[in-house]
């Protein structure tokens, strides 16, 4: 049982006067871990923040190739710790060393890195613009103070708040990260910080370019968004914690981002469903299960039509979720919230077609759950029935026919992805022409034939989506370079004499490779 | 003494059951205009509200060359408006007729939304992005509802509600507008929507595309930026005011953008004032009396050093305030702002140089204004010595060296811009080193030599800043094609088939020239 230290200003160090202290349980056997952690007070928070700060000026003497090099030999040495890391988290979430830390998390984590770093060497994604007849030219740059990153508990790696999407993107546009550990899997972001750090000596940035804490009282979570110190937040977790920490940093004028709730609705067609219902069934299943349900774009929501195939698509689904034994859940509050989820789904007529108890078991264990509701009843509480509930978990919605299926889609909150299972031919077009417009508004992602929770690492994917699934419509968390805009600021340069420009913005392209808006065109030359 | 109608879905119609009425004012005379305009209470914001919805999903059946030419067409319409417009704005705000009006003004109005209609005919703006491998592509997309524009009270034509920089990214980005008129110019803001009306006929766009309300009362507008059915909000006007509207957006997860204040500072380094202490002291006064000091970008901070030259340069920047006459101001809260701010600032010790009264008049006037305060003083009140003065009004801030500029930099809040006057050589060069870095993260705009009240309407052009001179560092009001950006929401196809994908995600490029990101190369080609 030892207290582990924080990283603060390049040091690792025991908190000062910490607030109190915590442990980490392991969700397969219910027991606390050894380590304790410490909770960070004000002070702490302020002495990262001021560290932070420091790093912020020290950046500017590094060039976006020095920070790509952090990048990569951060994502090198995370690899030599695979081990350590994949045991770590193993003990911490649960999740099966294999596939999913070794063979999926983990190399997703140093692939985001790695296009991080590559993203920065190129620097196309700050969008140079010039106009060389009124020589204004503009940028995007670095933030004016460090970015804080709460991580979820949901990935130990791929959004951790010391290695996953956010840190890779604040980190690439050129932003120092304080991280804020998820309780989950303190240990985990410890062990990625220790790999951090090694990556700050390697390359030569200012000490404070990754700093780590891993819990704070509630009000100095809020004061760290809100602090005249901080640049911008990265946040991936709760509604209810984020609708805090977005309310603390709206006030300040702090950007903030959030990756909060959704319920990720999959619309199938009847022609589809008739076409081809175990197919759908057996996707649906595995969608819902896919790390026992605990995906962002988990799919809570299905809506079919009622009709010679609904019944029996509901019993094939509903077998699916029977045979197949329910995964263990991240930690205690996984169960409770399954439950009190369903409790007030149930007050709103929403009825139980399978599972729907907690699991007797040495871990934390709910039982596959599939519900069902009419789409009457759904259009009577649309709100109540988007209740988010994180798990193997989901809601089948029968609807009258298409135009309800539409009325639905028109009710649905902002949602990360929305699917759209339709007929191989041509059978659903004229449903698909009703429902796709009303849902393409509510969504991020939108889907055709294919569930939502794989989220590819590609210049195009949004992981984002309308308000309450994110912040903000325009901004996605995955997605590199999109991602890193979020945490630049739009820098002008105003008739400012040429040697004083940055190196992307004078007239030679500073790599000769990186794509820039000269007068209107995007071109890889020179002025 | 008329009523006059607002414009809600396509029909000029008598306001219902409005909460109030009132009329302008004209400045240079104080006397009441004779038409009278509706207060809009509620259910009228909310039929407003419906009719843009039903434009957003009319709007879909429409391509963007549709938009386009709406754009053209209108401004086209203005140009045959031409006298009608600059007589009303003249009345309502007593900028001069020439040049202001119509030879500068009006023309940059036009200017805008034909840039805006190009930007839209283009599509280049909405970053196309198109990963071939896993069939995943994206692009800003329209917002979810209509966008309501708060137009300021200083730029009649080009901020106008209903035809300024706002209103054009909202419409090219394809979004209905509701313009909510500033209520010093009611009358020329709706003779720009009927100008506008007439260009929803000729284009054949949606009838809600366009609609106008004057007024509503305070509790009625926050309803408007956070109801259910908008998209979001373009601001322009008093911080006040602005941080009301962001709360109540922000409380709902709407997107606001806001330009609020600025207090411009200009950083006139030692060698600079050696070499050009005439030409400096004429480009400050002319800065800061463009438009009687009513700009956004109005400079009203200027830190120099103290040394030889620097009671000479005040007294210089004194005689041109005292010699030049004072423009009229745009109504009865000018000189009443002024003087506030003005006492704000004698509190913690700022000494008046010249002027700091109200002048007898028929117009709403106030002296020309110079005031001083030591770099010692400013930095023990730093917020207070930021109170912005909206009008003709400096404060010469003297730091008692490099350092002490650097400092005062430091306490600077965001800004849109911040200029530096440098010696043409290299005599400045190593104080410039210590200043810049500093103000950099503080402003949208970095200036050399040059003052900030011009605002170029160039692609590179960044008409923004930190809170609290905007509500996020990383959009701009001016600068075409990147202002539409936020009024676009991040839309991701993933598998979507072929034919169901918008026309500038399927693999022929649909113009031909459009900027796309396919498999992370800039392109104008096909898939």
């Amino acid at each position: 049982m030892s207290l582990q230290p924080v990283l603060i200003a390049g040091e690792w160090r025991q908190s000062r006067n910490p607030a109190g202290m915590f442990t980490a349980t392991n969700p397969a056997t219910k027991a606390p871990l050894p380590d304790q952690y410490p909770v960070s007070d004000l002070p702490e928070i302020e002495q990262a923040l001021q560290a932070g700060q420091e790093a912020v000026a020290a950046l500017r003497a590094f060039s976006p190739d020095d920070v790509a090099y952090f990048l990569e030999c951060f994502a090198d040495n995370i690899e030599t710790r695979t081990e350590a890391l994949v045991d770590m988290a193993h003990l911490e979430t649960a999740y099966p060393v294999e596939p999913r830390l070794r063979s999926v998390e983990l190399p997703r984590t140093t692939n985001q890195l790695r296009q991080a770093a590559q993203a920065a060497r190129d620097r196309s994604w700050s969008h140079a613009t010039i106009d060389s007849k009124t020589n204004i030219r503009a940028k995007y740059g670095p933030l004016d103070g460090p970015v804080a990153v709460f991580g979820p508990n949901n990935f130990p790696f791929a959004f951790n708040s010391a290695a996953g999407g956010d840190f890779a993107a604040a980190i690439a546009a050129g932003n120092p990260v304080i991280a804020k550990a998820n309780t989950g899997h303190p240990g985990t972001t410890k062990t990625f910080t220790e790999a951090a750090l090694d990556a700050i000596n390697q390359s030569g940035l200012p000490s404070g370019m990754v700093q780590l804490i891993y819990r704070t009282p509630p009000a100095v979570g809020l004061k760290l968004v809100s602090h005249p110190l901080i640049g911008a937040t990265g946040f991936t977790g709760s509604k209810w914690a984020g609708l805090k920490l977005k309310e603390a940093a709206d006030k300040a004028g702090k950007p903030i981002y959030l990756e909060m709730s959704s319920v990720n609705p999959v619309f199938i067609l009847p022609g589809a469903l008739k076409e081809r219902m175990a197919d759908i069934a057996q996707e649906l299943y595995n969608s819902c299960s896919l790390g026992a349900g605990q995906f962002c774009t988990n799919p809570g929501l299905a809506i079919i039509q009622q009709n010679g195939q609904s019944e029996m698509f509901i019993s094939m689904v509903s077998a699916l979720f029977t045979q197949n034994a329910p995964g263990t859940l991240l930690g205690e509050a996984g169960p409770k919230g399954i439950a009190e989820a369903i409790a007030i789904l149930q007050q709103r007529g929403v009825e139980i077609v399978s599972g729907g108890y907690p699991v007797e078991s040495d871990g934390f264990v709910f039982a596959n759950t599939l519900l069902r509701v009419s789409g009457d009843r759904f259009l009577e509480h649309p709100e109540t029935m988007q209740t988010e509930a994180f798990g193997t978990v989901n809601l089948m919605v029968v609807a009258r026919d298409t135009a309800q299926m539409a009325q639905i889609a028109a009710q649905l909150e902002g949602n990360l992805t929305g699917c759209i299972y339709s007929h191989t031919g041509t059978d659903d077009e004229a449903i698909y022409e009703q429902v796709e417009p009303v849902l393409r508004q509510k969504v991020g992602r939108l889907l055709n034939d294919k569930m939502p929770t794989g989220v590819a690492v590609v210049s195009s994917m949004n992981h984002g989506g309308p308000f309450p699934a994110t912040g903000h419509p325009g901004f996605t968390a995955v997605g590199i370079p999109a991602s890193l805009l979020r945490f630049g600021a739009l820098h002008c340069y105003d008739n400012v004499r040429h040697h004083r420009l940055p190196p992307e913005l004078q007239d030679k392209n500073p790599t000769g490779r990186m794509w820039r808006i000269i007068d209107g065109e995007w071109t890889q030359g020179d002025i």
